[in-house]
């Protein structure tokens, strides 16, 4: 496919889950390829996360981009 | 609300008044949360203007992201 | 225009083009044009291409951010 | 006193106000100049705001870093 | 005009005032405007300021690029 | 609580483990959860690591800031 | 010349064009040239552009630095 | 050892697994210390990944450099 | 391919021609894929040039990273 | 020590000095080891002075960043 | 003078000096100080050099910007 | 030689010595001149240093990349 025209676009999203970084970012992965459209690839940004009471991590938000073809 | 699996989505826009920083945040805030989605946060980007023939900042521009959350 | 109170949108495009930078931006440009709303701007982020078996350039692909205005 | 050996300290804090970027600055700005230490200067970081549900920024959030020299 | 070969200079100058970000913009607007040339926009670099003995903000210093269209 | 002036600090930490990145981030929060103050949140910088003789691995040592509210 | 003391200056120009990136560049590099000193060398920063009513690029505007030796 | 003059080299690799950040890592610092030299540290720098069809992370990817001493 | 573990290996190459920025990317592109290893992908950094003394462009630089994938 | 958990705080100093950058360095260096605690590494961050009215830089100011472990 | 309206200019230039860093930051301010106006003070951007044949360093570049109050 | 098609490679490596910051630049440009190729120039990236128990600085680390052509 490589040499013909084409054009993606890319989507910010935050991604949360309290199981860690990676499941953080499925979580907006999965979301954002039922909504917005069928993904081919992400790039993480910011990782950020809240601390509870008990200065455990309750939970891990990862900013990411991802990308998808704009169809012909 | 904290630890529960959820993904937001953040748009980049900019927002235009003459009023000031504040009023072109605000002006685009208004704009996003009625055609995009109900916003809970935005994050400055850059801050530029436009300068009129006698030399006085005739308008503000805000590059901003907003964010919302994306619904489940 | 300047001091009316206005909000404008970005978009982050991918363009590809075997052609060279310009014939990528050109591509994502009309595609955005076309499928997303009238552009009046693009900004340029990162550039990057494939490399064939051969040592040559296959394809550019130009990140880019298209902006138009919101409809009042 | 220029010329003098001496050692400043930058201390990163966020100031929240509903009045405005200015009035979020100065909420930090007192805070940290009474907290803290005795402050010279500050430098602003991220802008960001939170947005109620009718849609109208409810309060800024302004990062910045304050700055006093350390005692001899 | 879009399309016409042309050229413009970018200035970096530091406006202040003690009244705010937008007075200390206005500041280094109109004397760019007077003193190197008619202006056409701004960008703003860094917001940075001073604080009093009794912990009030006592100016705004803003660093801003002012751009001008170099004459034909 | 938004809308109300108020003050956050960030303080930045590296937390270090060998079990992997999360397990350095809890490490960093725990600690500074204690030694300073009770955190908010917290935003990941860099992430390095050490590598033993055998190419494997020894250590995680993640850059974060963490963030509290100065008491009233 | 390599070892002798000696002091370059750097002006931002932007220069614009319709016929691609390469000319932008050089219609900045002849106006600066003429208009400001002799010049060295050149460093592209943005890289921007107008889109008309068609989807077409109506003109690429390339910021850059240029640089020239300040003379003895 | 410190205070003794000595030399570092930095390469940039990108460790690419299914598993997860940490094991993307390991792949890379495990090649890396075969193929280029015994390291002694790593930095990682953007993490990347594909998607599916299925919306499922496929794979991860992870650019890093690795370091180690150049022998004397 | 993806899921699969492997390594690629990121090289920083500066390309120059005084045909244009294309001309500059292919003249390193192919000079690495000779000289260092078959390439996959490249990443343009900077974009610098060369001014003669009539204020013509004389040579474009472009600073890339040449990137393939470290043989099993 | 490698793969012991374990926490480190990094502080931001500013060191002056009319004598050279390794001075300035030294300087902040010197007082937060007396004044914050026992430092391990510093980072550099900016480098800026003061020029006094004959042209001469009469003071090197260093922005660094000075790290140490905390205490179990 | 804190708190009075007034507007500074930065102006970036390269000095060069086989002696070292500080010498080459001197050379510039000298010369900008005597060329562009009476300077207040100066920050460094890019630290680079040339190398000899014999692999020594020949001279230190230093990319700076140089402060200067715009007169009433 | 300007305007002949030609390439570079720029390597990244981390000099290290107790004398300074030219020191320590020397040290590794020595290094790469005669373990890599004969360099060209060189370009500072981070300067970093360890901290002995009496709050002296024991050694400067400056990570630097350093250019050589590739030969024809």
């Amino acid at each position: 496919m490589y040499g013909e025209d084409r054009t993606y676009k890319k989507v910010e999203v935050i991604g949360v889950s309290k199981k860690g970084i990676e499941a953080a970012i499925q979580t907006a992965v999965s979301k954002a390829h039922k909504t917005l459209d069928k993904l081919s690839w992400f790039e993480v940004g910011d990782i950020r996360g809240h601390v509870g009471d008990d200065g455990m991590v309750t939970e891990y938000q990862v900013v990411l981009k991802v990308a998808f073809q704009l169809k012909e």
